[in-house]
């Protein structure tokens, strides 16, 4: 696909953080001939020296006025609770025109903690790809990452047009299928698909660590009954899911509230020996399963 | 490893039931010469015919006594709720001598089910291989399934030591490796790294199955961002996963308890801001992930 491209997209692009999904994208970038030149700013000092060392920019730094100020595509790759103080931070750097653009789990709080800090004359693009594995850091990035994964972009009303269409752009040349969406309804949509997976998986991963000594080995040993397909979930990054958490507390809490009902529901059926309404349940699941799968989403 | 194998272990192995497990322990016995003949008991007439034509066995049948009748080795591969029937039904057809073994995931019910229909003479050997797809039905086994998974047997004090050995030997030409353990412990462990697993994906499926029609269609859509893990282990075997979640009750409602009581603080400290909680629990469940790849069970 990247093959295909022929045309710059943008001159210099900034990544404001260089973990898995900004060193992904800083490759991917690269491979379709989308940009002359890469600055990464991150505060980690290791991550700098390893982008270097990787190929993955041509400049490192630490100081983010230094790092936006000739940038035209600027992409924020920090935690979610940090976008805003990263977007205060290189504000004043930012030259007229600029496109700003994020990759974060949730969108209506960074809309809103970013679009704060922004000034006129720049055009904040918000975006999410639905891709990602449980390794994170600099090294942990390649280029196929996004390669027929979703992108989602939750752009406000009223965003520059030609500033979206450079953006999807460049996430099409990265592999991404386009879809535009309300912030709102994407931190819903998220809260089901992805938010409450991983805070399940967080949990039963945690109980297993608090068993007894023992107990805990074999629960390693024996692992592959199920276990294991959460444990995988459960080593993605701390932080960057810490601040999933704090950021769509609303939608996650209200799918969280729908799930616990239902656990206890199966919870009392398991208890009381009634068997039919667990296998109309378990059937039903099945068939979930069978859309995916003609989804081409397996 | 099935190649180095060249002594019969059996001259005649019945199958009752013919699904995931009991096909691909029928492909595996015939792959390292273990067997001379297979029958193959399946109330499911589609089952029967459907073994015959993809030579599982040499005769299939619905009648248990008839099936049993010359059979050096019993293997029980219908769910656990059926093994306490399937065992009274066989039972006036067993010879003496006769090794009777099963694949359940809960072993403290089925050593009581069958265990109590079982004549003298006749040795039982409780087996589980943690092994499975999603995927049910005899066209669902492969020889393979087994190779380098654990193959946990709870045999009761007492049992003949000729029996356990020569299950312990199928097994092995299977490519699995054989680990003894008590039934009630068993239960114990399967509860945590299989049963609960199972029940959450459950539950989950469910949950998401329950949203309006247009967002679960969004859900199906982007499900690759955590919740399409879950669908694959909520599509297993209905009836199978009904009945272990009957018959180990016990050890699936107290490691289900501490479950609950970890989410609900987890979903606590969401509703509070409790970062510091988070964050913590993120970064101690990535030691787990660390630790079964240690294990070689990732």
């Amino acid at each position: 696909m990247s093959n295909t491209q022929d045309a710059i997209l943008f001159d210099r692009i900034t990544f404001i953080g260089i973990g898995l999904i900004g060193s992904s994208l800083a490759l991917s970038a690269r491979k379709s001939k989308s940009v002359n030149h890469i600055t990464v700013c991150d505060i980690n000092q290791a991550h700098r020296e390893k982008a270097l060392e990787l190929g993955l920019c041509d400049v490192a730094t630490g100081d983010y006025i230094e790092a936006v100020k000739d940038a035209d595509l600027v992409v924020l790759c920090v935690p979610p609770g940090s976008c805003g103080d990263a977007a205060a931070a290189m504000a004043p750097g930012l030259k007229k025109g600029c496109i700003v653009s994020d990759v974060g789990s949730v969108k209506q709080a960074i809309v809103q903690s970013v679009g704060v800090h922004l000034p006129d004359g720049v055009h904040f693009v918000p975006a999410h790809p639905i891709a990602g594995t449980e390794h994170s850091g600099p090294e942990a990035g390649f280029a196929e990452l996004f390669k027929g994964r979703w992108l989602i972009l939750t752009p406000p009303a009223g965003t520059n047009e030609d500033a979206i269409k450079k953006v999807t752009t460049l996430w099409e040349r990265a592999g991404s299928q386009i879809e535009l969406m309300d912030a709102q309804h994407h931190d819903m949509v998220l809260a089901i698909t992805s938010h409450l997976p991983h805070l399940i998986a967080y949990t039963i991963v945690g109980t297993a660590d608090d068993l007894g000594d023992h107990l805990k080995q074999e629960v390693i040993k024996f692992s592959a009954s199920g276990f294991r397909d959460f444990t995988r979930i459960a080593s993605s990054d701390p932080v960057m899911w810490r601040d999933v958490f704090l950021n769509n507390k609303e939608a996650v809490l209200e799918i969280l509230q729908r799930f616990s009902e239902d656990l206890t529901f199966l919870q009392r059926a398991i208890r009381w020996g009634e068997a039919d309404k667990l296998e109309e349940l378990f059937t039903r699941t099945r068939e979930i399963r069978r859309e995916i799968i003609d989804a081409n989403q397996a």
